[in-house]
């Protein structure tokens, strides 16, 4: 019984002891379930929400460039601000990664997630680009804008990009630029015999169709460039972009009107791969902030060329110049001959051209009663009117 | 004894159950900071996202309205897509909870949250707001855009309706009109003496003080008017969205330039507390939808004018006509005229008027360089090229 009476004595402790892990049990499972359920409750925020992207955006501008670069900055800010830090776009300047040509193939291989820059300087590698920002004698900002939105534009444009894997979007236009500063007066099309120009792109192929000689350099080499005597005269952009840069210095004249970028739209481009990993809301968001930071650079140029102009000729002496129009038509035959070179060589150019031209036929027919009749019909009023 | 062997024997059951008790008491508080860490976890995404508004917006438009209907869709699509749900935004046409002319007060009072119009219509309450849609003679399209968003023009346009508790965003723009259906040739000035047209705002006393009568009617009795000649004349937008009124039935001719609209800013007006109860990234995704739908309805207007206009040419044989240039100049002194009266009737007026014609002056003299002189230049060598 000695052994007995402790075993009765102890089986209330066992039997308590048992209901206690029960209890600690029940609780941690409780806990365990509770823990599942205030996740819950927020679950459909948290599962949409709470995962944040993180994008890495190189230019092909230096990092903090103006005018241009601004369409990178403004992307990266409305993104941020509208997902309330859920994307955030970090913008690195030309060669903080990559060079400024290389900016395509980093977005291509998902070096980086995105890029801003001009879909001509891809030429070599996709012809058709040349249409997505700007071709000689073709669309101003406003008939570039409608044809990429509402014309077909961007489904060609996406259509190119698609085998390298970038998703384009319109990314900023500079509106008519400025045709370039030169050294020598043109008084003909003969003044344009030997002439050397940095002029890039398709209008550099028709600079030199018209007897010049087009060089390829990049912007940070302008000013020394034309200082030196390495070449005669630079395109750029127009009076604010060219004044940051000093080319009043180093330059005596000033062209227009741009014949060579009417309108030149900017691009940003995104890792097809980048996009697609984000949620719909975001993609969206990614969407609409490139079409405002699109509209809001041309407002931008629009806004402060007049007073970087008035600048130039005011304080830096610079005496502007108008192309006599017998230069504007041997540009133009030019033009028209590379044209027909572009479409014969490659059937995706080709394809572009049929859509840009039949668009750009029927919107310069709308514009001669419309914007261009009552641009013309505003001066005829009030100038024949001045005192 | 035996009275205290139970209490001996029960004591360890005391104390257990005390124990059990300390147990479940420490679980369920564990319990509470297991629910509360959890809830914590993703306090932040529920906090800022599980909320969701819903706004009414009132057009002054007919539901459904081509072309200038399509700045208050797009706009809510756009804040549904990004938003992800919410902020959802419902739009009625005009007359589904107000007619047209009462959106702003249901605005201001806060009956709905949002309004989609034009700023000309509040001129009576108002007088500044003439200079945030369009001015005789005045901005195009890329001009008041840059002049609203880089030129100062926001901010007077939010300072003159603060008192009425709404902030505006600019909601889209027609790009330049056409001048309007007549069914009388305008040969001279004076064969605009005793014309009935409809046309409102600034323009209509433009018209009246040129010798002509100013007709206010709504855009739905615009047909009937015409056809039993209550009025000889109306404006309404361009070809897209004139082609839909079905007004070349009933008119002949088809004037141009649209001297008295030459880029018509739309509106998106928004109640203030509305707006305020929005968190940052809402208030944020408001502006920038807006921002995209604004240049949405140019690039819309600039893409489907032309074909219009076509169909109006070639199918309905409606016949174009340019006003002659003496009533161009008719018309401009009478802008001249109606704009130093408004300008000296209110202080806020006049306060607009010195930033707009101080950018007005500017930008114009800007685009005799650029986009005037190119789109110009670009005629003048294709056509002395043509066949």
């Amino acid at each position: 019984m000695a052994t007995t009476v402790p075993q009765t004595r102890y089986a209330p402790l066992v039997i308590l002891l048992l209901v206690a892990a029960l209890v600690t049990v029940l609780g941690l499972w409780a806990l365990d379930r509770a823990r599942g359920a205030a996740a819950g409750e927020s679950s459909e925020a948290a599962a949409a929400f709470s995962e944040t992207f993180h994008w890495k955006l190189v230019t092909t501008w230096p990092k903090n460039f103006p005018g241009l670069g601004s369409g990178a900055e403004n992307f990266a800010r409305y993104v941020k601000e509208m997902s309330a830090g859920r994307l955030t776009v970090h913008v690195y300047g030309a060669g903080e990664i990559v060079p400024a040509f290389e900016v395509f193939d980093a977005v291509s291989q998902g070096v980086v997630d995105a890029g801003h820059g001009a879909s001509y300087y891809w030429k070599g590698k996709i012809p058709a680009a040349v249409f997505f920002t700007a071709i000689p004698f073709g669309f101003t900002a406003q008939e570039i804008n409608a044809w990429v939105h509402y014309g077909g534009g961007l489904e060609l444009w996406r259509e190119a990009y698609a085998p390298a894997n970038i998703v384009p979007f319109a990314g900023g236009n500079t509106g008519v630029q400025m045709a370039g500063w030169f050294n020598r007066e043109i008084n003909s099309a003969d003044d344009l015999k030997g002439l050397k120009m940095r002029i890039p792109g398709l209008a550099g192929e028709v600079f030199a169709a018209a007897g010049g000689t087009a060089v390829r350099i990049p912007g940070s080499e302008l000013y020394t460039s034309l200082q030196t005597g390495v070449i005669d005269a630079t395109e750029w952009v127009g009076p604010y972009n060219d004044l940051a840069l000093g080319l009043y210095e180093v330059a005596r004249y000033y062209y227009y009107p741009g014949w060579h970028e009417p309108g030149s739209m900017l691009e940003l481009i995104v890792n097809k791969q980048s996009l697609e990993a984000l949620p719909p809301d975001l993609q969206a968001i990614v969407t609409y902030a490139a079409r405002a930071a699109n509209q809001d650079m041309l407002d931008e140029f629009t806004a402060r060329n007049n007073a970087a102009l008035r600048e130039l000729v005011d304080e830096h002496g610079v005496q502007m110049r108008r192309f006599p129009d017998d230069v504007l038509l041997r540009f133009w035959r030019g033009s028209e001959s590379v044209m027909r070179e572009l479409v014969a060589s490659d059937p995706m150019a080709a394809k572009v051209y049929a859509s840009y031209k039949s668009f750009y036929d029927g919107v310069r027919s709308y514009h001669h009663i419309s914007e261009q009749a009552y641009i013309n019909a505003r001066d005829l009023v009030l100038d024949s009117d001045a005192p």
